[in-house]
């Protein structure tokens, strides 16, 4: 069988060299243009792990030199950049997987918590890349807005709970991720010498996360109010989000967990505590939940650059061109 | 003026070394009893660190030969082993500052999440040492249990909102610790393969530190009930507490903080953010809280085993002998 | 095509998880058979991150059963064992890739520097599994020793400069290895708190894989005397190799490796400083050399599970069975 | 008896905040003066740690303020404007401790490895403050060169073998040093995603410490060559360096060592390996050695920040005001 040309656009971030490596290892989808803002590099400066593995050139992102060959585009952009090459790309009958925010949330929002939108034709049409709640919208898509690493762990961890969650009460979010959700941007705080052997929240209750857990809560019928808190890990990669909530009756809280999961590939139930190093290097989501009297503790561990982006904007696409859902997706954690 | 002589039982772990460290540093008392379980083994051979700093012998812990020449011992020990040492000193007129749980909870308490006491008169008369609400009683003790980690920095962040916290709502904790936490003991989970890039939560809902945290809060007028979730943070020392609580009205959290901690040395009120370097090797408790509606989020930091053990219990010693509150107690980070 | 049917004996440690996860991916290796010396287990008890991976029972290592079904057998097994279950699976002709010690050194070396050998005859048979130098022999091999990591990242980081050393002169190396090659065991130089910031050297000059490097060396016509010290890195997974060495002339240190491994699929030679963190996750040893005067510095990385261990067995694997070399062999780092 | 002022020239780095510490608790310099580039700061927003302990406002350095109030300046300043302050301090009778590079080589070296030199006359007159062979000369010196991390740790290391080393044989310094060593500044390899669980070599053979040692071990008496590669540790703080040489004689190089530093307050010899935790918090240099045949492996540990920049600073600030060496200079470590 042909394989399908892809295209990454923003290819010089961690979630950009992990779509490379992802799609380098895909047995259908074939790497066949990257792009960077700058271009004119070879792969291996640009990513020197990746020296004597492949020979790219590094191109100078072009909608319209991608459109020649490509059929799909991951952006891996910032904001705003992103949905001025997904506008362009759609128009040119490319289908686009956005690791950005912009497609993620409801235009109001967006235009409240970002800024104005240059593409709400688009946006209207965009499908949230969570495969556990959207699996045959995203079949038929053509935009994707691939989740937040923060709202892939929340949104997995409080849905299967939504007819016990007590109405009118409050769901608090502590989250925690590695320093490379920060991305590769030299800042004071992802310092080594600042984030070593230290811990601290930021943006609490601040985050432009929260809207997009809350609206896709509602969406699914959550309508509590979230509050979220996000941390930052001394280590590399991994989330670990841990949410409370009050509940109404007794249940069995793994059992719940493993019902509502029954079909999906990528979350594990565990029947102890979840850890991020059992997730690091897989798309998988583990969930780990436990009930005290009428308050529900959730925990779940993800990768934030593969399940919170990388591998699950492929698991997307796989989606998308009617591929097996787990094809190339990676299971096998980094452990020890 | 004559220094006090005092003893330290339970040497070998890491609160012990901690009480070495400060007491070779301090004015007033004088180290002058080392015990372990084993004994005969010189300060260096223990603690190598210590090599050419101090030449003590180590003891095998032996109560009697303590009153001979010590009028306060500190007990580094595991629960029952120190009320069983308590028990004898205090009858020997040793004054005694206990860092274990042994008293820090009512009888029944501790009978319900330990096991059944064996010195339930001094278990009356002890004085839980923080110092923040309790420093007229622990001026006058003969005996402190020493509060845990986890409650010390609990305790710290919510007190201060008594007034504001919802009635009936539950308060939330989401506390972090480094591994020092754990004590020297060789375990799968403090194994360096384990804990590093790693991060999991344990015990959740069911701490033994949840009932310290409860009663205290309700002998101090806070009736909310508290759901404990601590975690293990990669790194050797610090903790940071992330509490969740929903209030009555709006204010000015920074302000309720600065006003009910005006008189107290060791508490600091941020601005911004608190993280666990900024407290590390310091008797602080850095504070942050920021409310957003009906919600309140409160964070604090202390070094786990200074403020949360050993700082701490040698500041409840400068209390009850009558010494300025600060003498001798570190108040320089380890920074950078 | 069938499969070749393998078992791993001794899965419990660090290189049994590696080739466990490494063979569930191997496209003609069928992993048959996993023992360890208690049983009874499965795979996901064993090592909760293969959790919904994988389903196999975890024998009681037995070479009888072993060879009613396998071709093949790794021994991940501490020295002694492992060449007692080698005598055994030899004899009952099932090839064996050993990565103890126990086949590595000649009977005189391994009988000073370990204890009596109970195989003298298989010994004398074993192919020493360094592919760069060996590869022909391996092909033919029913027996191989897999390569310490030491001696893997130290001989590929030597061999390359053997005409230009001087003669009489001694090389030194100056290696650093992660955490994980001490093992699962639980030792305090592994306690987090012990391990992380922290940098130590051990058995200076006397570390047992000093003569592994200097026996295959010699047989490689390298007659200097090498002296070793390793140091503890405070860091999961890798190993660099630092060797220092005095030479006769000038040379082009880079064309000299690049033309020394232009055959080489999994030596990577770099024009400026090797780092850990590229190798890690791969079989790739990656070097880099540079000259001063008369002075050569060499500094070499592998990943010290996978290079130094489990991928080089089963690249020598592949050689044993007729298969491609890199199938199945992992290239793509973990970073960031 | 009144306290001498002094002042810090250049207190935003690392090497400044230490300073500040220290001098906050020395007995007898009062710290009067703080500045930096741009001054206009109050020392907690520089050095957040240092909240509610001290108050100083920040100055734009100025000398001739400084020179007002200070008998003494140190200057944690890059290398050229130091020897700038430098000059103009000295001109108007402020002794200096500059902890730059500028006053460490021959001014033939410096304008080397460096550039030109602005301040020849006062480079004669320089001491390089290293108090174990430089003790007289400091207590006499005007303007002290402060000396370098590595260079530090490689001549304690190395010097009390001088009259064992082999002529005309090359000594090899393998040095490893914690991230902090590399300054605050922002750059892609002190980043906490490329520093944590890496491990590199930097400037192999052309690190510009090489002529600091090898100029200070002819001045001594070794004239055997040195080559020199430090590595970067994924650490905060602490340096090691491992060093090799070719003796003539067999000896006992512990009691070497402990002959040697008899009279050292802040040298400890130890009997097995040395640790960077052993001596990050401390003024302390430990040292092992250990013999084999001709070869000889000496490691050393400081702490880069204190023994290998501040702490040292101010014990030659001790010896040029007459104070005792060890006043108000660190011995307890960090540990656990």
């Amino acid at each position: 069988m042909k394989k399908i040309n892809v295209a990454i656009v923003g290819a010089s971030g961690y979630t950009g060299i992990e779509l490379v490596k992802l799609l380098l290892n895909h047995p259908k989808f074939n790497l066949f243009y990257i792009g960077t803002s700058s271009g004119e590099e070879s792969i291996e400066k640009l990513h020197p792990a990746l020296l004597d593995i492949a020979t790219f050139k590094v191109e100078k992102s072009d909608a319209n030199e991608i459109a020649k060959s490509c059929e799909l585009a991951f952006l891996a952009l910032p904001h705003k950049t992103a949905m001025s090459f997904a506008k362009e790309l759609l128009s040119l009958s490319v289908k686009v997987i956005d690791l950005s925010a912009d497609y993620r949330l409801s235009l109001e929002s967006y235009e409240k918590y970002y800024e104005k939108h240059i593409d709400t034709e688009n946006l209207k049409q965009a499908v949230y890349g969570l495969p556990e709640i959207n699996k045959e919208k995203i079949i038929n898509a053509k935009l994707v807005a691939n989740p937040g690493c923060y709202p892939t762990a929340s949104l997995l961890a409080i849905l299967p709970f939504k007819k016990y969650i007590k109405k009118n009460t409050p769901i608090f979010i502590d989250a925690k991720s590695g320093v490379s959700g920060a991305g590769k941007k030299l800042t004071e705080s992802s310092h080594f010498v600042q984030a070593n052997e230290n811990f601290v929240s930021y943006n609490a209750l601040k985050h432009r996360h929260e809207p997009e857990i809350s609206e896709h809560l509602v969406s699914q019928g959550v309508e509590n109010k979230i509050h979220f808190v996000p941390h930052l890990l001394p280590l590399t990669r991994g989330m670990l989000v841990s949410a409370y909530m009050q509940v109404d009756e007794e249940f069995d809280a793994i059992k719940v967990l493993k019902e509502f999961y029954k079909d999906a590939k990528f979350v594990r139930i565990r029947n102890e505590a979840v850890s991020i190093k059992m997730t690091a290097g897989t798309n998988f989501c583990d969930i780990y939940a436990v009930q005290k009297d009428d308050i529900l503790f959730v925990s779940s561990s993800i990768d934030n650059l593969l399940r919170g982006a990388s591998s699950q904007a492929l698991l997307n696409a796989n989606l998308m061109f009617g591929f097996e859902e787990d094809l190339g997706i990676p299971k096998i954690a980094y452990v020890p």
